[in-house]
């Protein structure tokens, strides 16, 4: 058994109310793959960096059991670099540049070995690729989770549209939803995403939580109310890590269980928060997982 | 054992994306009465309207097992009007005109009778007389909650404060909690809060659910995520309504109750959003309730 994640390995240069950082390391399918290693013992990476990028990042999800044989590395090229601004709240943001450097041709190459995955997370990237990867998949994956953004919503919907017919769990946050459905009431919209092909849609509201549906269910996780939050980035990427991560851990993909995985999710997201960076996530513990877990309980328990 | 609450009783026009009023019944403890009646059968109610009010609506509270003998109706006045428009998202509004009319000079009286209720529910009002309530109880209640908003914070502070002081229960949204302790984080707001006075802090977050709070512990109550939101106006009253009314029927104000407390003042205000005014509320039956109820804890519980 064993994950595969496909998304952005990068650098990205961050300003929050709580402090700015030079070029860290960040990247989509960097997040997914440290949050998942906490549940998952072989995850296997497909993403494009420049010889720019640390050796050291690459030995660091190495020693978290994430096989990098489809991370492609290319010679006299950059990786893909994007800084960010957040608003006092939080909840949204300004891209300050976007340098797609490797990413403008990336050609996703999913090592042989790798196609027959049994869990395949599409991490935010290009439609096109996701679908790439897709293709290359030797037997379909027993789940496919696919997570995007509205910039792909805004200038590459027909690709997305057809991506998103193929998977089994999407995950957007509520704006996407509701640009996406044409709904604002989100029982609305998840009743209409629904239609468009997966099976499960999570809708992520950030400091709100997040919302668990297939055609009859939904489930409430609320995010755990934290004294600080540094910096949102890649809260949503550690949320699926965690997400998929503990679902292949556990080898259940019912709804019973996808409750706890985004609960798992929700977890890593509210460390992700707490610094900048994967400066949180890399040097989580078990313990501390626990420890957390046991927070949400408490928050969300009652007896009636 | 019998609640008194205090808070206006109104008219109101509203607009939403959903439609207009005209002048319809409205006022914080017109919803909240509603609200408690479905659990408590002991309500006493103070505030004023003109002669203009209906006395069909008066019945109607009398229905519903509230004591209208501290309700003055002042001759040849009129009642306090607002009239309000919701942006798109509803989560905002703008006041597009307010006529105090009686509450200009409203000196509150608690009949004799009514001075020894065990729950005092101090609807959003005008501070000092917030304050001329707890004046003339003859017994300190047994619980007192106090509702406000941001407008007293704005002007009248000092009063506020010191009301705050007295109370067990404050009940804000969370910009209102914001703005009180002048700290983003909720957690941190909490905790400044807890210390001007109150045991209890509930922050309400709308669409996104309530947060419940001591020294100590937190709890956090979804919103039920609803197909159509038609009209905000009342939520937060009909809120505190089910809150109050489920401690005062169960006579328990441990914070383990106040958890149920909190999902039924949601349950309430879930009802109270899907109609104009006091329409939804007014009708409701029992059997709705233990529905709604049973959608609350599908929408939250898992095992783990």
């Amino acid at each position: 058994m064993s994950i595969l994640v496909v998304g952005t390995v990068a650098f990205d240069a961050i300003e929050t109310p709580y402090g700015k950082t030079e070029k860290i390391v960040g990247g989509a399918a960097t997040y997914i793959c440290i949050a998942a290693s906490f549940f998952s013992k072989k995850i296997n990476l497909v993403s494009v960096v420049g010889d720019d990028f640390p050796s050291k990042t690459i030995r660091l999800l190495n020693n978290k059991s994430v096989d990098t044989e489809g991370l492609q590395i290319k010679e006299g090229r950059k990786t893909f670099f994007w800084s960010g601004k957040y608003h006092n709240n939080m909840n949204s943001r300004d891209t300050l540049e976007t340098q797609l450097n490797v990413l403008e041709d990336f050609e996703p190459k999913v090592p042989k070995k790798h196609t027959t995955s049994e869990y395949l997370m599409l991490g935010n990237l290009m439609p096109s690729v996701q679908k790439k990867v897709l293709a290359q998949m030797k037997k379909r994956p027993k789940l496919i989770v696919l997570d995007t953004m509205n910039f792909w919503m805004d200038h590459y919907l027909e690709d997305l549209l057809e991506a998103i017919k193929e998977v089994d769990v999407l995950t957007i946050n509520d704006e996407e939803a509701r640009q996406l459905s044409q709904e604002y009431s989100l029982i609305k919209a998840a009743k209409k995403i629904l239609k468009m092909g997966p099976t499960y849609l999570i809708i992520k509201k950030g400091e709100h939580g997040a919302l668990l549906f297939n055609q009859e269910e939904v489930f409430f996780a609320p995010a755990l109310p934290l004294e600080e939050v540094c910096d949102p980035t890649g809260a949503g990427d550690s949320f699926a890590g965690g997400f998929i991560g503990y679902l292949e851990k556990t080898q259940d993909i019912s709804f019973e269980n996808m409750k706890r995985a985004v609960i798992y999710g929700s977890v890593l997201a509210s460390f992700c928060v707490e610094k900048f960076g994967i400066e949180k996530i890399e040097k989580l513990t078990e313990k501390e997982i626990d420890c957390r877990l046991k927070n949400f309980v408490k928050l969300t328990s009652y007896n009636i």
